[in-house]
C-alpha cells in the first residue's frame, strides 16, 4: 500500500483545488466535507503524507487528535449538536476513498440518521455558510 | 456533562468486571467489545477517567491513538482482514452507550456489512479465542 500524492486531498492541501476550510495550523487542516453524511460533517486532515492511520507517524496522529477535538467541540456548539461522531476508516473494504488520512467529524442531533456517505453532493452556499459558523465558534473557544 | 465513575468501563479498569484483554500499558488498556459488530471489534480505552473526547486531556488522547494505531495494525494481521474502521461516540444522540472514553477498531473484510452495535452478546469462547490471536500478534509487531 503506498501513497499517491494524486489523491483529492493533497490537491486541497497543495491549494490545487478549494476547499471550505474551518481551521489551519503547521500540521493540520479541517474543511467541510463536500458530501455531509448531517450538516456540518467536516475532515479533520493531517499535512504529512500518509495513506491512513496504518501507515501514519504517531507523532502526526497525537497532533491530528488535538485538532479533531478541538473541531468536535466547536461543532457540537456550532450546530447545536447533542453529540458528535468520530470516524476513521482504513482501505476501502472499511470505507475509505480517499487515500490521504483524514477523520470524519459529524454533528449528530437526538434522533438523526445518518445519512449515506457519497450519496449527494452539498450546495456550495450551504458548505460555505457552515464553514463561516465553525470559523465564528472556533475563533471564541 | 460529569464523569461517572460507576461505568462498566471503569469496573474493567478498576478489574471489578472480568474482560478479553489483549493490550495493556501505563496509560491504556484495550480489550474485545462483548457485543461485536464484526469479528475482532475491539476497544481501546484509557485509563484517565473522561466521558468522552469532549473533556479529555489532548495529552490522553495522544497516548490513545497510539495504541489505537498499534491495536489497528495487528487486527488487520490478526483477522486477516482487508481493512480496519475507527469509530468514537460522543454523548447517546452519537451512538455513545458507555459513558468512559472509547475507541472503537473494527476489522473489516471486502463485502462486509457491519451488525448493529449492542445486538447480540459473543460467546466467551469466540471473544477469548479473538483476545489470544491479537495478544500472539501484538507480541509479533
Amino acid at each position: 500500500m503506498t501513497y499517491d500524492n494524486a489523491n483529492i486531498f493533497a490537491k486541497i492541501l497543495r491549494g490545487e483545488i478549494p476547499c471550505h476550510k474551518v481551521y489551519e495550523d503547521q500540521d493540520t487542516i479541517a474543511f467541510m466535507d463536500i458530501m455531509p453524511q448531517a450538516p456540518g460533517h467536516m475532515l479533520v486532515v493531517p499535512k504529512a503524507a500518509s495513506r491512513n492511520l496504518l501507515d501514519a507517524d504517531p507523532a502526526t496522529l497525537g497532533k491530528l487528535m488535538a485538532v479533531v477535538q478541538k473541531v468536535a467541540v466547536a461543532a457540537k456548539a456550532a450546530f447545536a449538536a447533542d453529540g458528535v461522531r468520530i470516524s476513521q476508516f482504513n482501505e476501502a473494504p472499511a470505507g475509505q476513498t480517499v487515500f490521504h488520512l483524514h477523520v470524519h467529524v459529524i454533528p449528530m442531533h437526538e434522533g438523526q440518521r445518518l445519512g449515506h456517505h457519497g450519496g449527494k453532493q452539498e450546495d456550495g452556499a450551504v458548505l460555505a455558510a457552515n464553514a463561516e459558523k465553525m470559523k465564528a465558534t472556533l475563533a471564541k473557544v
